[in-house]
């Protein structure tokens, strides 16, 4: 088996690097924080990010980026949207060899309102890599963690790059399928977390299942519009990566997307929200890019819109949900992306 | 406002009589029980199936059918869908004048193989009616009784009809969304069930939320895969009816099918959770028809294939959901109706 470097330590790092690690991977796991790397040397455990799991043998936590890319086959970088630019251009003064690039980031580039491979693409050079793979899906890192049965999806405009990246992690408990749309399954992943928060903020005013399954499928048509009108298949959306990855983050408390529009809900202020989550929440975020990116675009998004209202006008939730609700009397077709609502199919 | 009769005064029954009360329409809730007919009338309650909710003072209760429909402008049917064709030979012989007839039913008549509308149109002349409308989407009625928020889709092939339907139902908590694709509609909350109950099953394995998310996902194609070979808008899978009641259905106790999967999950037998259940568990027999569906036009449905065969085969339910797990390396495209697969959208 060959040796993988996966950069960043946090709970999704940490347990993608475990699923290698018990594929027999060498797994050199790099982290900036000299501390954390040798508490998971000494311990094999990380014990913040991914409580109570023993990690395998296999794995190694390193300080030092150049001796952790040293001779690897892969790389996946596991870091925040907003770190992703620098790491790369660290990386691009130590990498001399050509590896499989994996990055499994979900967010949109603030102001850029770049997709994570299309920043990557920007800081390195393509001869070291070829073309980006992105692996995404609806994963909790702790049931990774666990051996509990989850399924992902890897994407590349390379087939055979997203096929060696699929050899790298399959196993029988974490199941990998491929897909070539890579535009798609970026913009699922950092898209859903909009809906995300809005399906805490639901949750928040104790609107019950029906209110946020509403919201959950009207928010799943309004972020594919996006996606088709950049390029995505549509049907992405309605793959692991869209709807998969959708359920998971809105219908638990492990998601912190939905924990921070759970306190919104409540009525507490942005400030307090974030402050009190002390963890990055992407969706506020990505709710910023996709309604810049809906305006530029002509693209209806009533829900981000909505969100984006209460997260930056001091809008109140329950005017931005009963606003959603009473938007007339629709066709639901009109709801879905213009491109499929001519065809019978 | 009008005359409405809803035929059958179980959750959902009782639940859509509530907002057709609250709309001003003088409502006529039928039960083939007299007792319950007369707790109704008496109390302003169904205490068994709406728990604590008064109901509206345009709601009378009926014993008497032939009084039920006396002059009203809309039936609703909210029967089981093994009693549709019973309850519509009654309504034959007592219905002298034209109505909009609108059901809401979710399932699959077993044996016939035949749609709700099907058999609707089957045993009532369409003269009394023009078209059937059917009503269907993501709600838990005990949420309706309490005015949370509530989407609906009604759809007819006479948009008509449907819009009249729109017109009885629409209020602030309560809306209705139109689609003309009534096969897609009425497939999809009759065939969400057998994926509901899979749910159930894999959350009884504690799978873990990941395994359910895919499950879910997969599942999800696979309906829309049968829905497409039957004549069905695919897309229609990815609204309301589809995606909106599969997560309300998959990820609620509130449901039955989920509940009874769950227990099926734990391992108890099917007898013993039928009996438990002490109510219809419609997916159980949508499961038999959809898996015989399947066989007869050569669609994969491996989710569905699974249940069945630990249905009425006595698979052991760790065996299916391991099987379903460890399918091979997959395109997540080949998942999807292959009339959708060549197109770029």
């Amino acid at each position: 088996m060959g040796k993988v470097a996966v950069l960043g330590a946090g709970s999704w790092g940490t347990a993608l690097a475990l699923v290698l690690g018990d594929n027999q991977h060498e797994v050199r796991l790099w982290t900036h924080r000299k501390e954390q790397a040798k508490e998971i040397n000494e311990t094999h455990m990380n014990e913040r990010y991914l409580k109570g799991i023993e990690l395998p043998k296999q794995i190694t936590a390193y300080h030092d980026l150049q001796k952790a890319i040293n001779d690897v086959e892969a790389i996946v970088l596991v870091v925040p949207t907003k770190a992703i630019r620098e790491v790369c251009q660290q990386l691009k003064g130590l990498l001399h060899h050509k590896v499989t690039l994996i990055h499994a980031s979900k967010g949109i580039e603030p102001d850029s309102l770049k997709r994570v491979s299309e920043v990557i693409e920007e800081e390195l050079p393509k001869d070291l890599y070829g073309e980006v793979v992105v692996l995404s899906g609806p994963s909790h890192a702790e049931e990774v963690g666990a051996r509990h049965p989850t399924t992902v999806t890897v994407s590349s405009t390379d087939e055979t790059l997203a096929q060696h990246a699929q050899d790298l992690f399959i196993n029988e408990s974490f199941r990998v399928y491929t897909n070539p749309d890579i535009v798609g399954v970026e913009l699922g992943g950092a898209l859903k977390n909009i809906i995300a928060l809005g399906a805490g903020i639901s949750d928040g005013l104790d609107y019950g299942d029906n209110a946020k399954a509403a919201l959950i499928t009207r928010g799943l048509a309004e972020i594919a519009r996006l996606g088709s009108s950049m390029g995505a298949n549509p049907l992405t959306f309605a793959g692991l990566t869209g709807v998969g990855d959708l359920i998971v983050t809105c219908t638990s408390s492990h998601s912190r997307n939905w924990r921070a529009g759970h306190l919104l809900g409540k009525g507490y202020k942005l400030e307090d929200v974030l402050d009190q989550m002390g963890m990055v929440v992407e969706g506020v975020r990505t709710t910023k890019a996709a309604h810049q990116l809906s305006a530029e675009r002509g693209i209806e998004m009533p829900i981000t819109n909505g969100i984006y209202n209460l997260l930056f006008n001091q809008k109140k939730p329950k005017d931005v949900v009963d606003q959603l609700m009473n938007r007339g009397k629709t066709h639901e077709v009109e709801e879905l992306p213009d491109d499929l609502s001519n065809q019978t199919l």
